[in-house]
């Protein structure tokens, strides 16, 4: 493409989801655009699910990242919010039909033709591609202001997960104070819930089928309580105590034990996407008038309030940071889950061409 | 029981579910007791699964009955708000704790130690009987003051079927002009939600399985809307195109087809109470942050408010009138579906003992 910027980054070739070394090019910045160098960039489970065509829907060569901070290295003759020098994020959308209902709304996530980070062909052909890489460019509508007391390496998974969270929280109205919520799972997304929850004023339960997570969940995140999901007594005595939950587990899982943990009207959200549908038992969604809900990242303005939330209560991912060369050996540990909790790639310093 | 008061009805005696004439006893009107002389009962589908006991926790003999309107015959010295010869109501509750949160909040419908109308075993070893009966007795604070301009006879099924549309429809936020929302199956529950839809401002689209519902359905009921569930051309057409869906189908069925018509933010309302869970597909509920939910009756506060909501606006559920001798056939009629759209026992004029 005429004018074009030189880009570098690993990327995905085929459903193998094996990352290597790979040169592309991003378009130039324009009038509207922010290019930034990115320094950090999160892994999100996803990554590897898209990488790996879970979905059906991946293009390849692909270049994930969609948890991308950096530094501004140049703005369009019309970008207002942004200057050289600025730090700041991209998430998961880099552009939306601005026309809908949705967008609108500043619902950007929800719009029926959002154009994602990466692994969206645009109508002129070309892919977009995401943060595991050395620069970024991005209409500035869709580039986050970075708190400037918010660590960016910590930080980074926030723009997917954090936002995954808040926004779950708030559009249920769980964002009270007082209240009393379930976190199941004690992964990625888990860990933040837990620490938006406390941020947000109310008890946490987390919820668990491994016992192993309990010192953990209690003492290293400051949760309230811990049940192990398999021990009936522990279920039992938890019996309509929530006043909502937060789903996170993607693996198949009955939901039924879940609800019953709810108070009447309590609201069970469904963050993760299990391959199966799963189980819904309608009588006690009727009997108690209880909610079963989805929700997904959020829309940019959404977003910056959640960045700048976390940066007033210093709320930060636990992470476990990488070069830009481990990425491989990170994607089969996070299969297994064998990370606390995120890994980030400190993409500034490790990403190197000709390696 | 000493001071007693004898009373006649018709009672199923076991899961066979055959009703016949059963002599039985009230309890004497206490201080905040009203006593009133039933005129008319509605035969609800759930009175048929209890007759059967088909959930399972039934008790025989079983005097089935939850829309019951008569006229008041007694009040206790401490009664305040009734007199003799008012007219009432009684659905599906006759007590509740009246200390836990729900009660506290007048949603006694879901408190957890409710005392329905009919099937409750009292701690004293009594069970409730229902308004398949001559006379009803209830605290003051669980008697519906009937309003004067509504018809007592087809107005009955507003006390189950009503409540249960109208409560589901506020509290769901789908109470709004303006609004376009399904309904799916036109049966007892359907036909009224499409009339309190209608009434609150919104557009209504019928969804059924059923063509031959159409003419019905718009022309009879001024629904806006019909879709065949089964032309997918038709679906396709409806997509993404509802605020939120009214499903009343009591059979099993897929939810995707339905969620997939709802706006994104839409809301799935499920009234009725499949024997196996339904499947959820989590994808659907996550991508567009919609909710699938449950919800049953309504507070008595709640459900004066929609007595006197449909008084105004002239809300009537379509019912055919029969005689107490006919209630078995009425029974196996309702088991097929062959009623428009509700029975409604004429009580005062056709229960003769000795008959």
């Amino acid at each position: 493409m005429a004018g074009s910027v030189k880009a570098f980054g690993w990327a995905a070739g085929d459903p193998s989801g094996l990352l290597s070394p790979f040169d592309f090019s991003r378009r130039p910045t324009g009038d509207r655009d922010v290019q930034f160098k990115v320094l950090y960039c999160g892994i999100c489970h996803s990554d590897l699910h898209a990488v790996k065509n879970d979905w059906g829907f991946s293009t390849y060569p692909m270049v994930p990242g969609h948890e991308v901070v950096g530094v501004v290295t140049e703005v369009g003759s019309k970008v207002q919010k942004f200057r050289v020098g600025d730090k700041v994020g991209v998430g998961c959308l880099v552009d939306s039909c601005r026309k809908c209902d949705q967008c609108a709304n500043n619902l950007e996530n929800y719009c029926p033709k959002p154009v994602s980070v990466y692994n969206t062909v645009l109508p002129d052909g070309t892919t977009t591609y995401g943060g595991y890489s050395d620069i970024m460019v991005a209409d500035e509508d869709f580039v986050i202001r970075w708190s400037e007391n918010l660590p960016m390496d910590k930080g980074a998974p926030l723009l997917c997960a954090g936002i995954t969270i808040y926004s779950s929280l708030r559009y249920y109205g769980l964002d009270e104070p007082g209240l009393h919520i379930g976190v199941v799972g004690l992964g990625g997304l888990g860990h933040v819930a837990v620490k938006f929850i406390k941020a947000f004023g109310s008890k946490v339960t987390v919820i668990s089928t491994s016992v192993g997570k309990k010192k953990e969940a209690l003492e290293s995140l400051s949760a309230d309580a811990f049940v192990v999901s398999s021990y009936p007594a522990e279920m039992q005595a938890a019996a309509g105590s929530l006043d909502g939950i937060i789903d996170t587990v993607s693996a198949h899982h009955p939901i039924e034990p879940l609800l019953s943990l709810l108070k009447p009207h309590g609201k069970l959200i469904i963050l993760g996407v299990p391959k199966k549908p799963l189980e819904l038992p309608v009588f006690s969604l009727i009997m108690a008038r209880r909610t079963v809900a989805g929700s997904m990242v959020g829309g940019l303005k959404e977003t910056q309030e959640m960045i700048d939330f976390a940066a007033k209560h210093n709320i930060l991912p636990d992470v476990e940071m990488i070069s830009m060369d481990y990425v491989n050996t990170a994607m089969e540990r996070l299969e297994k889950a064998d990370v606390k909790y995120r890994f980030v790639i400190d993409v500034g310093r490790t990403l190197k061409k000709g390696e």
